[in-house]
């Protein structure tokens, strides 16, 4: 077999083979492929496309490419969610314990990472004490007897993904369905996911622009994953504005326990609950979407849910009274009202420039060595759908230092005022086959 | 800028400015630009092609790339000819002193190759004494005195086409028809020529295959040319069958030198008079094709072009009575017929396996180290429009070892009969602008 006759192939618009896919994917892992013929391959997919079957083969092949997790010593089946990514996206705080409370294990592996705030773990590092240093058969035994843990990524995971990545970066690639859909799926899979529940977003703050772009990539994932034997269910959902009020660490936490205690914003509970009960639904805990999503209703009302939270932070040696009391998380020195600049609708708050804003008050990585402040962040007061005289507060910034007017701009830059009324819409649709 | 905008570029449809194809075209061959970003860049080019003004951008880049021919010593229009490569294609050989006997001046920097047979310089050294080695100086002098000379490639000419090609070769973007283009006119450019006569061939043994495909390349290369300052025509000449009857080093110089007298195969002396005409008329020898034609005719009928051989023969120390005595040129120490193995009409006779066959003979190069057996090679006695009756001889083999049974395969497997007569084409169009 030769590369170049396979880059021809695919140019031709013709079907590669699972041994066909197997061979560009670990000989250009392990070296024998050059870059030269991967960016001509990949360049090459970008204008043929792939099929759900050369689309599924593709992400096997760079599941198995490196380490793959067993969660097989977890009982139960194991459903793991992505998020295609966003900004304020609390989701994972509240969906942990929530999706554990109605009996469905959550064995979350997450990251850092770069971007607007931090990882998961970031958030979670703003309880004192709470740690993922946690070996592999503890974190199995604690997801086996609180249905619940979260632990750092560890292993060589995907690396064939990690370095096509590398290569579609700066070859122009990147922007391509069925390249992006095989790597998010790949990496779930090594992750070792019985059933994958997606949230992709949409709008100006998320990669796919349109909800008829979103939607094909929501339903290609669903399609790997069905046909890798991993059930797989998607929403699509907005980010024409951030989710829920905070986007910081600290901040997030504690909109993650109002929400557990049934006060929350009411798009991040939505969300929560159209997610969670996916998830709940693909793990067995319910027979159909709507008994799951009336159960995990039922389990904020009753207070389980949030109890199930302190469990879970308890357990990996974080301190539990946080929920009652915020304070004994990171505090800001400084906290700054940014003001409307004209009267009207807020039709629109770019979550891209309100991301921005939150780094640059310290909240993200710039840099893998950019050190998070956990404080740092800020609270929307005003969102989509409000109406604000000049002169209103519309967020208040959180940090620890006095300059803050880079962030100022960038949030004024994320706000959009109009004379009409525009009713947000949370959710664009949901993919269940 | 930044390579990667480019790609983007282009893989959206939009042109890119000279500016940018600059920028790329240094940048790859000074080695800022990596190879993975110019091959996805190739595969971007396949399929979005390239407009007339990047593909002449892109020539001129390629051109400027390295070395560049100053023939502006040499009085006169300088006319350079290109085939896009075939069999037994003997008409350098002839062109040049027919050509430079209607005052037009020919200033032949000629390579040797690798290929069925040798180049135009290895078929020259078929005559005794005859060399390349002469100085630039010189080479301009004997132009400016005998109106035509051939010298051997030197210095660096265009770099960036031969680097570019290499990398294409790997990542399937050979077949790219601006990439094919742009390089074949960028060395046509660099060499110095003034003004540019394509022969751009067509069939089963040749780069194009069909009459479309290769008016297309020749379209693209007349704009390129006539947008970069250099006039330029093209015809389309067939390849389903070897031009000519001779393959082979000292054959076709004993062809060549029958056609200059007026002797010679009916196709390839059509062929020379039709090229001629375009290279004397572009030259400013003739105010019409057609005056052209009928002063190359006369030079033929005459002895003009058979005198202004001996005498570019003898400028570069040739033997000029080869032309009189072939037997003063290598002779080979076995010849073989091969015959028919059925009755009926020639219809077609794959160059490819012709050529396969020639070099299998010794006649060419399959690779660098190889050395060429001037005097081995085939003459084809019947062509397409021929009939046959089985047993009679098609082909008569000239070797200097026994075993040919490798040759002869490949020249029955070049032959193909049918029933009904097939009228040959040697030129399929003509395209002037």
């Amino acid at each position: 077999m030769r590369m170049v006759d396979l880059i021809v192939k695919k140019q031709q618009g013709k079907e590669l083979t699972k041994e066909e896919i197997n061979f560009i994917i670990s000989g250009f892992t392990n070296g024998t492929i050059p870059d030269y013929q991967m960016s001509a391959f990949a360049m090459a997919v970008y204008f043929q496309d792939m099929t759900d079957n050369e689309r599924m083969e593709m992400t096997m092949a760079m599941a198995e490419s490196g380490d793959q997790i067993d969660l097989s010593a977890i009982e139960g089946i194991k459903v793991d969610k992505h998020s295609t990514g966003g900004v304020g996206d609390t989701t994972t705080l509240v969906l942990a314990p929530l999706v554990a409370s109605a009996g469905v294990p959550v064995a979350k592996m997450s990251g850092r990472g770069l971007g607007h705030t931090g990882g998961t773990i970031d958030k979670l590092e703003s309880v004192p004490g709470f740690h993922v240093e946690i070996s592999e058969e503890k974190f199995m035994e604690l997801v086996n007897k609180n249905k619940v843990a979260v632990v750092g990524q560890s292993g060589d995971l995907t690396p064939a993904d990690k370095k096509i990545y590398a290569l579609r970066d700066v070859t122009g690639t990147v922007n391509s369905l069925p390249l992006i859909a095989s790597s998010i799926m790949s990496k779930k899979i090594a992750s070792g996911a019985d059933a994958i529940v997606l949230d992709v977003k949409v709008g100006a703050g998320a990669f796919m622009k349109t909800p008829e772009d979103a939607e094909k990539l929501a339903r290609a994932m669903v399609s790997i994953g069905n046909l890798a034997g991993r059930k797989t269910m998607a929403i699509i959902s907005d980010m024409s504005q951030p989710l829920g009020r905070a986007v910081g660490n600290t901040l997030e936490v504690e909109e993650a326990i109002e929400t557990l205690k049934g006060n929350g914003p009411k798009d991040l509970e939505e969300l929560c609950l159209v997610l969670g009960a996916q998830m709940v639904y693909l793990g067995g805990g319910a027979e159909s979407l709507e008994d799951a999503k009336a159960l995990l209703k039922e389990k904020l009302t009753n207070g389980e849910a949030l109890e199930q939270f302190k469990i879970f932070l308890e357990a990996q040696d974080g301190n539990p009274n946080v929920v009652e009391d915020y304070s004994l998380m990171p505090q800001a020195s400084i906290t700054k009202d940014v003001k409307a600049t004209e009267s009207g609708y807020i039709t629109e708050i770019t979550a891209d420039d309100i991301g921005v804003a939150a780094m640059k008050l310290g909240a993200g990585r710039e840099t893998q060595e950019s050190v998070i402040d956990l404080a740092a962040g800020l609270m929307l007061h005003k969102k989509v759908d409000d109406y604000v005289e000049k002169g209103d507060v519309i967020v208040t910034l959180y940090a620890n230092f006095e300059d803050t007017a880079e962030a100022e701009k960038m949030i004024q830059q994320a706000y959009h005022y109009g004379k009409e009324k525009v009713e947000p819409v949370l959710i664009h649709k949901v993919i269940t086959e």
